[in-house]
Formats: C-alpha cells, structure tokens, sequence
C-alpha cells in the first residue's frame, strides 16, 4: 500500500467495506453532500465481496486519491460503513477522523493474528499513534476485531452514527476541518505524522523482504489455509 | 518563551489570564495560603487586557520563577483561573499540576492553527505527554479550544474547581507534593521530562529561525491580521 | 532482576504478594484449573512476610519461568491477589494480563519516592506503555499506590475480580490467549516489548552502577531507615 494513500487520504469520504459491484467507484462530488458542503469528494469502494485489498484495486484507489490531494481544496475525512479488519482498519488510522455505522454486524481491527500473521510496524505504529501502547498490545496480540461501542470507547473510531447518517455525520465533521486555515493544518498534521511516515519509508525494503519470507513459509501457507477454511464454514 | 520557565515552574501558582492591572505580581508569600501551609508562594500574572506573554511580561515572569526555584523548598503547582489559549496553555502543561476554574467562560488550548499559525514542535510534545498523540492530533489540527468539562475528560487539566476554591484546591494539591522526599521527586521529574526539555533545546535556534522566517511572511501576517479584527468584532 | 522475568513470564499465573510460608511454590500444572484448561501452570510466591525480592527469591522465580519458557505451550496471564507494591507492581505491568482481586485493603503501584528513591528508567519505561506518560507522571513523582478501583480506571490492571474467584478469572482470561496461533502472537508480542527490553539492556550497567552510587548515600539510607521505622509503628 503505497505511503500517500495509507497516511493521507485528504478529501477522501471511503465508504465501507461489504459492496455490491466489482468496481471502485470515485466520485468527485455527491448532490446529495453539495448541496450542504463544498467540495466534498465520495470514494466509495465496491469491490465485491469484501473489498479485497489487491494491486488492482490498491492501484486505483492510490490513482483516486493523488487526483484529490492535486485538488488543493481537499481535506481528510473518512467514514467505514462496514467492516474494516486489517487493511481495511489500516486505511480507517490514515484518515483524518473516523466514523464507524452503528451496527453490530460490523467491526473494525487489526486480526492479523488470527490468521497466523503478524501485522507489520507501520500498522502497529499507526495504531499506538491512535489508541495508545497498552490498547494497541493487547488489540494486536490478541486480533480483536471491536464492535461499534467497543471501537469509540478505546478511541479507534471518533464517532458512531446510525448507518443511514453516516455520510451526513462526514458532511458535519468535515466542516470543521474546512473552517481552519489550511497551509497551518498541513504543517500541524505533517508535524503530528511525518515520524511515523519517515520510519515506514527508511524500513520498507527490510519490512516488504521480512513479510515476503515470512508469508511464503508452508507453516504460514497452511494456517491461512485453515483460516481460510473456517470462514467459508462458518458463511456455509 | 525560556524552557526554565516553560517546563519547570517550581512553587509557582499562576493565577489566571484575565486580570485587571498592567502588571506581573510577585508574592512571596500569601497570606491566606500561609495560614494553612509552609512555603506556597503565588504568582499572579496581571498585564491586562489579556496578559500577552510580551518579551517584558515574560522576562519578569522567569525571574519570578528563578528565585522561587532558589528557595528550595519551593514545588510546582498552577491553577489557571482564566483561559488560557495557545502561550497561556503550554504554561499550564509545564506545571505539575492543572487546576481549572470551572467557569463557562474559560478555556484552554493550543489553538494556533485558527490563527492560520502552527504550534512550535515543543507545543506538540508536551501537548503528548499530557493528553497522549490522537488527542494531541484533534487538538492541533483543529486550534481546539476545550471547556473545562471537557479539559478534565481528556487530561489536559486534572482538577475543576468553583472560581472561588482555585486557591484553595491548589494549596490541598501543593500539600501533595510537600509529602513526597524532595529529591526522590525532583529526579524523578527530571526523568520524566528531560528527554522533552533536551530535544527542545537541541533544536532551539532551528525552531526560532522557522518561526522568524514564517510569521514574517506576508500571507501569515495576512492570516493574523484577518484573525485580530475578527476577534475585534466579537468584542463590539 | 533478570529481563527474562521481568519482560516475559510465560505461562505464569503468580500469586498475590502476602502470602503465609516462605517458599516459591512452583507447580506445574493445577489440579483445579487443569480440569478446564490444558497447560496453565500456577506459580505461587510464597516468602512471608511480604514476598521480598530478595536474591534467592529472584533466582528461584526466575528459574521457575524459564521452566515454563521451555515448555513451549505456555502463555503468559498474571494475577495478583495481594498487594503489588514498587517491584510487584513491576512484574504485574511485565506479564501479559493483570487481574487483581477487588478487595480494599490491596493496592498495586510503584512507590518508590515514598521511601526517598527513585523507580528505575526501565521501571518508568514499563509503566508508560501501560498507563501512558501522564498518569506515570503522577504516579511515579506522588508515589501512588492504587487501590483496585483506580488501578483498574487508569489501566494498571486489566480487571478486578472478588479474591476467591481470582483464579478461575484468569483461566478464563487465559483462553483467549491459547486461542491465538502461538508464533503470530510471540512475533507481535516481541514487536511491542523489544524496544523497551532493548533499551533495558543497553543501559543496565549504568543503570546498576547509578543505583549503588544512590542507595549506599548517607542521607538515602537515613530515609530509607525513617521510611522502615513509620511502617513497623503503623504494624504496632
């Protein structure tokens, strides 16, 4: 996932993660949003069934975004309306503020875990930058995937709305970044996140060579089999 | 602003940032506090409308703060009485401790980015190391200035108190702190914050050549000048 | 005390801090917990009359969980159902999980200043990553000792449960722990704790040397001396 895209998806409203359509669809603007906002772009992601993370879609979503961030007038707001473990919750960090549906079907984390992997630094680091050292330990250790309530109360989401709301909700809490003078706001929030980026970039060769062995160990082949295995049960 | 006087404000009690005269008060000693316990001495910051932290005000406050450092006896408590934006803020993290009037009409923050002007490095971390990164983050990127409600739930004060009981909630804090073996404290505070006070001081001549060179830019000075008549407006 | 112990007791369950028979009891399995779970060893520290850390008690601890550490199916839980004050405190924030029995006369905390000294660099270390650097500010420079109540709203434990139940709290906790594919889980264990551990190591000559230099002062000693003799006339 390209660096640009995991830490600052300016302008960008992502709409959840359990989509209909094989597409990723950007929008540069909604009606519905103008009408109370300018300037507010949609990307919503529809890459059924679980908006899989590939090269294709990663590459079309980092292409989305570039062209938001040359639109100067942008700023960062995302909101999951569905579930974001993983990468999914990953994408959710890198956002400027977060806002999670308020349905108990849906959840958000890092279960790496629980596939038998290990989620790599920059995830740990962007994680502990978000809910702390203790949370960020136990969440990752563990793999816990937080419903809704769970996910405000250790702050890995800053808001909860019902799931018809959410896009509102955006409209209202990215009016507050619009309202703050923006070149002061770009050097605050690179202030606030460059350590973080710098460390992903001075280790991404180490860490792209590390999760390549790693990954391609029969162990590791075998436990995500069975992992695997046990969702298609479990849909069965 | 001198890291002495910025990180260590021993024995100090500050009173507020909306008093009446022209001046910064130096008590040695209160006599009311004196009544209840040894050696609490009260500094009040007069230089009205709005005690600006002018090269004057603030020479004459590390002087205040250098003889009661002198007096070893001396601890740090503040309590802020009055709001304390952006300069008036970082005072307050400074101390030990934070006890806020619990007026409607006070608030506390670092909201630099509302003047279209960025918190300095050092802002950010003792920012950090009160209220943790996320919140640090919202803080700055937004110029948040809290309530006292809501500076009590996030940390960035740890007490409330009725306007009229500031004094004497410090002076039953301060007690506190004169239980604890002096040096015992002192190198255990020292632990906690030299590594702050060292990175501010290693990169000082930086970070004012930074600031020199960005507030004198005409866009900036525009910026601030939008932001001084607003505030103008409000008042009339 | 050795990093090994400090940093990662495997598979131990350790109870409690006031215990009636000096001895370590190490067993190696449990009848009672065995019936609901495989592989928990309980380690109990009995050395009365307040499990000092003493050299023979450190090595014999330190030899139980290398033990288990060789058992390879062992995770790491700790409960503590007595009070854990300063070195207690430190190996309950070393262990993956901290339950602590809700009864008022308990407490859980690094009192250090309370005796005139100082809690060592990696003491505060291991304390900010599990309460944040605020609340081990105050902490540590007050020398609080927390009730279960407080230790469990700031995060220095994870749960309280009633003293008799302890132990079948912590089976519970455990499984969600065995529940985790183990090498996933080690890697990302490590990927938190290493730094911490890393800088430990680096610095523990001079941390060692620091302390001796400290400890064997006249004045320290004098105050460690008043500090005894207040705690045998609150016993009398």
């Amino acid at each position: 996932m390209d660096s640009s895209v995991t830490m600052a998806p300016a302008g960008s409203i992502s709409l959840g993660m359990s989509c209909q359509q094989n597409e990723l669809t950007f929008y540069n603007s909604s009606e519905q949003l103008l009408s109370q906002l300018q300037c507010v772009a949609v990307v919503t992601m529809k890459s059924p069934p679980v908006n899989s993370l590939s090269l294709d879609f990663l590459t079309e979503f980092s292409i989305s975004i570039e062209k938001l961030e040359m639109d100067r007038k942008c700023r960062g707001v995302i909101l999951t309306s569905g579930s974001s473990p993983a990468g999914g919750c990953l994408m959710a960090m890198a956002c400027d503020y977060r806002i999670m549906a308020d349905n108990p079907k849906y959840s958000i984390g890092l279960n790496e875990t629980l596939l038998g992997i290990v989620a790599p630094f920059w995830f740990k680091d962007t994680m502990m930058n978000t809910i702390g050292f203790r949370a960020t330990e136990l969440a990752l250790q563990l793999g816990l995937l937080h419903n809704a309530p769970n996910a405000l109360r250790i702050g890995l989401v800053d808001e909860l709305a019902p799931e018809k709301e959410v896009l509102s909700a955006a409209s209202t809490a990215i009016s507050k970044w619009l309202a703050i003078p923006d070149h002061a706001r770009q050097i605050t929030k690179s202030m606030m996140r460059k350590p973080t980026i710098d460390r992903l970039l001075s280790h991404r060769d180490q860490d792209i060579n590390n999760f390549v062995s790693f990954i391609t160990k029969d162990s590791i082949q075998k436990s995500l089999q069975v992992y695997m295995e046990r969702l298609k049960q479990r849909k069965t």
